[in-house]
């Protein structure tokens, strides 16, 4: 048994050394820009088909950074996505995190409506937070709504859009990167089908750590 | 674009029968027993690895159902695996879902005996958790912890063993599995770096809706 002896934040290092080899070696050329968000999102699902499957708009992460560290709402289509996101890392920014599923405004607006919690959620969430981060992991509907606002006039911070499925998940990734790309609204998406809220977590930490690290330059040992 | 509108019952229905007809093309023959959950488990991750990643004990299915039937108490390592269970299921069940991973008490004992959270919660929710299921699909330590309390006489009524990851994930799954059979324990596994909080939801899902289903047959549309 090959079992090593390691704190937690000794692990992550490793970790991340070994999927900076392993890429090195299946020869995958990662931007170095977008380099923490595609080690975290590997590190998070052991799956290296997302050094090919990340989307970045142009210069995504730094201005999703640029965001962060002003301290904005980060908004999450589901409580699983939510729960990941650390609030540590949120908090030590000024950022605060918010998820509208679960709310019993929210589950009668949807009966009232006779439309989804995703659907009601995310129409509330455009109309409460001005300028916040969406970070959808789980409801292609969710990510139909947003665009749908978008192109209403609705700005967003930025969107990571990672659901996961085998129904309207593909499109409704395409069509947000289309919408906020026309709009120039940063996002980054997990094209194809895969994706799910330990995804688009992933992807918020990621974004979190960098924004909070150049803050406080090796104070927390993230990354 | 190709977007079907459809009620989540459906689209649920619709991904399963894709899952099933890809899986019948790629030549995947899984054994009808473990196909609630392998399916469920392809549905959260859109990752067709896990039609051969997944490991069960003998019966583990009709095991861990039969547990679940009686109302027991579901033990998860992260919050976010805890989220992801479904709360529905199980409280038709009678079950009560547990993780104490962000208890003020384990964080101070886990300080005190300079442990990780993991170990900390992990012993204690042995201690006090008597014939309940543990879903661990994070930290490979609270496999150690659990895989060291069988051997010394604890008996969980099964084990969900799906933590993700590089460095001591592969070995915690294996030397847990090993314990689990040596003790006539159901354990149902991700073999190999991949799973996840999502992944070990899926299972326990799985295992809750062919449950619950069993108890009212068509009553929910579960699954």
């Amino acid at each position: 048994m090959n079992i090593i002896h390691f704190r937690p934040a000794d692990i992550e290092r490793t970790s991340m050394r070994i999927i900076g080899e392993e890429l090195a070696r299946m020869g995958k050329q990662i931007k170095k820009e977008n380099e923490a968000v595609v080690k975290r999102v590997i590190h998070t699902t052991a799956d290296f088909d997302y050094a090919d499957n990340l989307h970045f708009s142009r210069a995504a992460v730094a201005l999703c950074v640029e965001k962060l560290r002003r301290g904005i709402d980060i908004i999450t289509d589901s409580n699983m996505a939510l729960s990941g996101v650390s609030k540590t890392a949120a908090q030590h920014l000024g950022c605060t995190t918010h998820c509208y599923m679960a709310h019993p405004d929210i589950i009668k607006k949807a009966k009232e409506d006779n439309t989804t919690r995703a659907t009601a959620a995310m129409q509330y969430a455009t109309e409460a937070h001005f300028d916040a981060g969406f970070a959808v992991g789980n409801a292609p509907t969710a990510l139909f709504v947003l665009a749908e606002r978008i192109e209403a006039g609705f700005l967003p911070a930025f969107v990571v859009a990672a659901p996961v499925g085998f129904v309207n998940v593909v499109e409704a990734k395409e069509k947000i990167v289309s919408v906020c790309e026309a709009f120039h609204i940063p996002v980054i998406a997990a094209m194809g089908r895969k994706g799910g809220s330990t995804v688009a977590a992933a992807i918020v930490n990621a974004l979190l750590y960098t924004a909070a690290d150049m803050l406080d330059p090796g104070a927390r040992g993230w990354n």
